[in-house]
C-alpha cells in the first residue's frame, strides 16, 4: 500500500494500532495536540531526544525497517539508562519519503514498539511528515529517576576506577562487515552485525550498577570510548588513564579489523554505537561489588588528575595522549 | 565560521551560551545524556514533538535563520497552549547541512530562545547531527497543566458554539506572497508575510479561554480549519456547521487570493499554519464571557449531530459538505 493511497491520517490510524497500550498513567495519547501523562511526584524527570537520519546514521541497503525502529529506540533508551533512570514514554517524529510503503512504516513502528515494550516504555504520540530527501526518525523520550539514583558525567574523582560493561568495537566492526559484503561474510560475524543493527541498551544493568556500586559518573558509549570519556573528564575536571591491554574487544572486532588492514584498538577507542556503559566508581568495595554483577564489567583504567589529560598505556608501558577522536558530525566523514 | 572548523562539540559550546538560563527546576541540562527536571507534583505533564523540514515546511530563500528558529518553536508552543497547558522545557534536535555557517545556526537558536523566553520556556538540551540533505529542526516540548484545565479534542457536544481566535488564512496568503515575488509585493502584505514567518502562538489566550469560558474542545489551527475541525468532530463524535460568511479573513487574504485568481474562502478553510485556536464551548454564558476576552474571538458556526458531518453554509443559504481537506503530507503537494 502506498502512503498517498491512505494519506497522513490513514497512516496515523494504522500506526496507532501498532503502538496501542494500556498504560494507566497515560491520560491522553496520540489523538491530541500533546500527550498528557500523570508522572510520579517524587521523581526527577529525564528528557532526551535523538535523531537517526538516512545517509548519515544508516543505510537502507542493510537495515530492515524493523531493525531501524529498534535501533532508533535503543539509542534513546540508552541515554536514560546512563542517567540511572527508567524510561517511560516516547514520542516519535518521522519524515517519510513518498515512495515508502505503508507496510515498511508499520514494520519500523513494530521494531520500536517491541524494544520499548521490553522496558515498559509506551509510545504516546508524535509527528508524521513527508520528506523530500531521506527517511528521518527522531525520538523524544521521557523517563524518571529517584533523586538519589541520578548519575551524571560530572562526578568522577581522582583515584576512581574506570570501567566498561560488555565489550567494545562490535558495532563498528559490524558496520564494516555490512559495508564490505564482498570481502567479509556477514554470516560469519553475526554477533558484530547484530550489535550494529539491533543493539540492546543496558537498561537493567545501569540500574544495577547505580544501586550496588559507588558509581561517581556514567555515560553510554554512543560516540566512542575516547570521545565519551572526554565528556566525563571535561565535566568532572579530571584526567584518565586507559590501559590498552584491558579494553575488552567485542567478538569479531580483531578479525574484521585485520581483514580490512585496520587497527582494532582504534575501532575500540573511536567506534561508537556500542551502547555499553562507561563509568567511574570509588575504589573501595568495587571488587566485591562487581563480583555479583549480572553482566560483564571490566576495569580499563583509572581516573587521574586533570593535568594529565587522557592517556593510553600500551603493552610496552608507553603512554600516549588520546585526542578526543570518536564521532564528530562536522569534522569527519561517515 | 564553518561547522567543520569548530566541530560538533565546539558548536554545542556556542549554542549553550545562547540558550543558557537560570531555571531552578532544571537539575541537569545540556551536558548530560538527558536533561533532568524537577516538575511540579500536582500537574499533568504535556509532551509534544514537531518537525520542520527544509523543502517540505520551509524554504531558505525567504526565511531568515532567526525566523526559522522562531517558527519552529511557535508550532510546539501552540500545541501545548491548545491543550490548556503551559510549556516549560524544550529539547532541540537539529540536522545541519555541512555548508551552513556557525553564525546561521546561532541565529536559528536565538530565534528559538527569544520566543521561548516570552513564555517561560527553557531549552534544556538536544541533539546535533550532520545532514546529507536539508536542514531539519525537531523540537520536543514538555509542559504542564492543572488536571482540571486540560482541554482535549474530544469534548465537543451538539449545540456548542464553534469559534476561532484571530483571523484565518493569513499564513497561507503570506506564503503565496513569498512564493510569487514577481506578482506580489512583499512590503504591501507585511501582516500576512509576518504571520507566515513569525507566528505568535496563542499561549496566554488559550489559558484565558480555558479559564473564563466553558470550553468543551480545543485545537490549534496548524493543518487548516477544515482538517482541524475534522479532528474535533471525529474524536468528539459530532458534526459541525460552518457559516462561511462569518469566517474572519486575515489581512491581505482576499487581495492576495484574488491577485492569484484563487478563492480566499478555500485558503481560509484549508490554509494551515495560522496557529489560531479553534474551539467549541457551551452556549450558556458564552456571549457575556467572550465580551471580556483579551483577544478577538469569532463564532463561526455550531456543533451539530455526527450524521450531518461537516457542512459549510454559504451566503445563499446552501449547505455543502466539507471534505477534510487541509494539509496532508502524503496526499497533496506543498
Amino acid at each position: 500500500v502506498n502512503l498517498h493511497d491512505i494519506g497522513e491520517f490513514g497512516l496515523i490510524e494504522r500506526l496507532k494500532a501498532i503502538v496501542a497500550s494500556k498504560d494507566p498513567q497515560v491520560v491522553l495519547g496520540i489523538d491530541e495536540d500533546a500527550a498528557a501523562l500523570r508522572m510520579a511526584s517524587d521523581r526527577i524527570t529525564l528528557f532526551t531526544v535523538d535523531a537517526l537520519l538516512e545517509g548519515v546514521h544508516f543505510d537502507l541497503s542493510y537495515f530492515t525497517f524493523y531493525q531501524l525502529g529498534w535501533r532508533a529506540m535503543a539509542a534513546n533508551l540508552s541515554d536514560i539508562a546512563a542517567m540511572g533512570g527508567l524510561a517511560r514514554w516516547a514520542l516519535v517524529s518521522i519524515a517519510l519519503p513518498p515512495q515508502l510503503t505503508v507496510e515498511s512504516v508499520e514494520e519500523l513502528y513494530r521494531g520500536m514498539r517491541n524494544l520499548a515494550d521490553r522496558y515498559g516504555v509506551t509510545i504516546v504520540g508524535g509527528d508524521t511528515t513527508g520528506s523530500k530527501s531521506g527517511l528521518a526518525i527522531t525520538i523524544a523520550l521521557l523517563g524518571e529517576a529517584e533523586e538519589g539514583a541520578l548519575k551524571t558525567r560530572s562526578g568522577a574523582r581522582q583515584g576512581d576506577v574506570l570501567a566498561v560493561t560488555g565489550a567494545l568495537g562490535g558495532s563498528h566492526a559490524g558496520l564494516m562487515v555490512l559495508r564490505h559484503p564482498k570481502q567479509l561474510d556477514r554470516q560469519r560475524y553475526t554477533v558484530a552485525v547484530n550489535r550494529h543493527l539491533m543493539p540492546l541498551p543496558r537498561v537493567e544493568e545501569a540500574r544495577w550498577l547505580a544501586k550496588h556500586l559507588d558509581v561517581t559518573a556514567m555515560i553510554d558509549l554512543s560516540d566512542g570510548l575516547a570521545s565519551d570519556l572526554g565528556h566525563i573528564c571535561r565535566l568532572s575536571g579530571v584526567g584518565a588513564e586507559i590501559d590498552a591491554m584491558r579494553i575488552p574487544f567485542a567478538p569479531g572486532l580483531a578479525e574484521v579489523a585485520s581483514a580490512l588492514g585496520q587497527n582494532p584498538l582504534d575501532w575500540a577507542l573511536t567506534g561508537g554505537e556500542d551502547y555499553e556503559l562507561l563509568f567511574t566508581a570509588a575504589k573501595e568495595g568495587f571488587e566485591e561489588g562487581v563480583r555479583k554483577a549480572p553482566l560483564p564489567v571490566t576495569v580499563i583504567g583509572k581516573v587521574v588528575s586533570q593535568e594529565r589529560g587522557i592517556q593510553l598505556l600500551d603493552s610496552s608501558g608507553r603512554r600516549t595522549a588520546v585526542s578526543g577522536g570518536g564521532w564528530d558530525h562536522f569534522k569527519r566523514e561517515t
